[in-house]
């Protein structure tokens, strides 16, 4: 059984907070600021140049991708980390794309995160596609999977809601329809078990800033399934992603497998916090992790819908059908977060009305979801978010 | 007069070695440690997701991207950073690619950095154009520009031989030409006086981890000339580009200018350790820059040739026609890099046979050229580099 006051230790949190934004921003791995000081100071510092090979960075896109492999049922070797979410889906997407035939429809649902929409909206567009990118319901995804269907994107857990997509499912039916299948792992990598392998997915992209807990805009990763990487000419070549990136040849030959996904020179600051922090998953395992998040939530819920009749559920009330966070509906919701944060809870809010909380076993603990719904309970009761200065709309939301 | 022993107080470099590799990875800037310690640990530790409204985290991009249009002759508002020089380049490149209209040809040199160039390939490939990317020795840029010119893609300074092109005569020419114009300013932004307006250049990319001084793997940046960017629809499209990231609309609505050139959520670290590092621009003049690299590159020409009858020059020997590095061939080139590094000079190989120093008066004074010379001198003139331990070719070079 996994021990989550040992976990809790390797975090560095404010007291004055309960934390239930982990699946927006993880905190401090005490691992990462140790780390990231050793990078800048004795790496940078004084091997300049030369850490490039004496202190692995050029490895770091493979170290920390195999980390991750780990947390989401990936082979050894499958995983790099790098770019963007947005950058690592338009890899993801273009390659789809190129072995998918003839067919003409990108299937997704309303519910994935803007980004990806905006990746295939402009990524059809560009390659002169004549794609259509269709929407359907998130409950209506399973039947539109027909043989019309080129590619079937999705993000796994609705970043609004906390609606999480049966994976197996639906990649099974998409491979029966010979669907190519992308599954964006943001509110799922780390969050709860997931496995890719067995699911027989394509691709999946993540996120390393959230469950991760890798830092502000943490490199992200790529997955592509065994054998599938060799088939693809990357849209984004860059010289790190060449067979033999220091020979300078004009031409591009592409390194093997997942490796022609690594374009340009990796950001180590960035990589170095998030290979450290990818440390505190040693010796756990996901299902201790996913049978905590659920009893946190479940506890949340309970106590929030006794104290707060104001809030409507907006997440799925079956924990086995939602992610690791939990969402309430309330049309003062910006405002009434705001009076939370200032009130010691520290969620977010989606537009239009989504209040937002993150439940992660590896830092919050059942007392902290206690004091969080004592505090949003006396937020609402007591009416404290109706103040114009929680109206305010601040740029990040 | 720029005082240059007050820049180099503001680095920390180790007091063994004489670096001359500030052109492949800048050192260390003092602000920048004490910077990326400070956003570690108050602004990730103690805000966590707050950061990105009260710590500016989500300004950074336009933050440094203004610091770096200072130094590269390009008005506020037209730079922003983010992504590497490879990712930035398939933006440059589609979008002008974009403009072009039905012109095939995509012009460059065999003495562009080899990314770039796999940029080039890939993108047009995949974008199912028909254009052919086409190679000319550098001399032979300025005759090729005609009116079946697409795109002209350049590297100012070529990587290996410092050799420098006319940017002026070459963006008018291409101008004159009804060509699209991108240059990839990697080894010239922080190395020598850039003036992208008053070239009236097109786009331009380049990299925060040489001259800039930002870390490894710093983010890069992207330069679109006012009013282009608006008649640009990205391929690459991600949320922060979008007119309204945190309105999720599920239709793309790109924002204005250069702020459609942004795409993932920005890496923080790494872009905070850039911003820092620019710091030390402030109060300089690039002719002093230019004036002072040229004393110390003249010197150490002369030093080298006299001392080093076996290194054959690989620069051009006019100054004026060369960027802030110099070259030397050898056919041992690699093992005698590897005895100048054991010996404290700190330079790098490129294949086949390219000695290669940097010359950086930021932090790097006469003193240290003569120190440096006088320990080449010794590893050349008692054949040093013969030995089986330098031979061996470490990852990176």
């Amino acid at each position: 059984m996994t021990d989550f006051a040992r976990t809790r230790a390797l975090f560095e949190l404010p007291e004055d907070i309960v934390y239930l934004d982990g699946n927006s921003l993880g905190p401090l791995p005490r691992a990462a600021r140790e780390r990231v000081s050793r990078v800048v100071s004795r790496e940078w510092g004084q091997k300049l140049i030369r850490g490039w090979n004496e202190a692995g960075w050029m490895d770091l896109p493979d170290t920390v991708g195999n980390k991750i492999a780990k947390l989401i049922g990936a082979p050894e070797g499958t995983v790099v980390a790098g770019d963007s979410t947005s950058v690592n889906l338009h890899k993801a997407l273009t390659g789809a794309l190129s072995l998918a035939g003839q067919r003409k429809v990108v299937l997704s649902d309303t519910g994935n995160f803007p980004t990806d929409l905006y990746v295939a909206q402009m990524a059809i567009r560009a390659l002169g596609k004549d794609h259509e990118l269709k929407l359907v319901a998130p409950e209506d995804v399973a039947g539109a999977i027909d043989e019309t269907v080129a590619v079937l994107m999705l993000t796994q857990i609705d970043y609004r809601t906390g609606r999480l997509h049966d994976m197996q499912a639906l990649t099974a039916k998409a491979r029966e329809n010979g669907v190519v299948t992308i599954w964006d792992l943001a509110h799922s990598a780390g969050a709860l078990p997931v496995d890719l392998a067995g699911a027989n997915a394509d691709f999946a992209v993540g996120c390393g800033y959230k469950y991760l807990n890798g830092g502000p805009g943490a490199p992200a990763f790529i997955y592509v399934k065994p054998g599938l990487g060799d088939r693809i000419d990357p849209v984004l070549a860059g010289w790190m992603g060449h067979e033999a990136p220091f020979a300078f040849d004009l031409a591009y030959r592409p390194a093997a497998g997942i490796q022609r996904m690594r374009v340009g020179t990796p950001p180590i600051l960035s990589m170095a916090a998030l290979d450290a922090a990818l440390d505190a998953w040693d010796g756990i395992t996901m299902d201790d992790v996913r049978a905590r998040s659920i009893e946190l939530s479940e506890r949340f819920i309970t106590e929030i819908e006794s104290r707060c009749p104001d809030l409507t559920l907006a997440s799925p009330r079956d924990p086995h059908r939602r992610g690791s966070q939990v969402s309430f509906a309330f049309p003062e919701g910006y405002a009434a977060m705001q009076a939370c944060i200032a009130h010691g809870v520290i969620g977010d809010f989606r537009a239009p009305d989504i209040m937002r909380f993150g439940f992660t076993p590896l830092y919050i603990g059942m007392d902290d979801v206690i004091r969080a719904t004592e505090a949003i309970g006396r937020v609402m009761r007591e009416k404290l978010w109706d103040r114009a200065e929680y109206r305010t709309r601040a740029k990040v939301t």
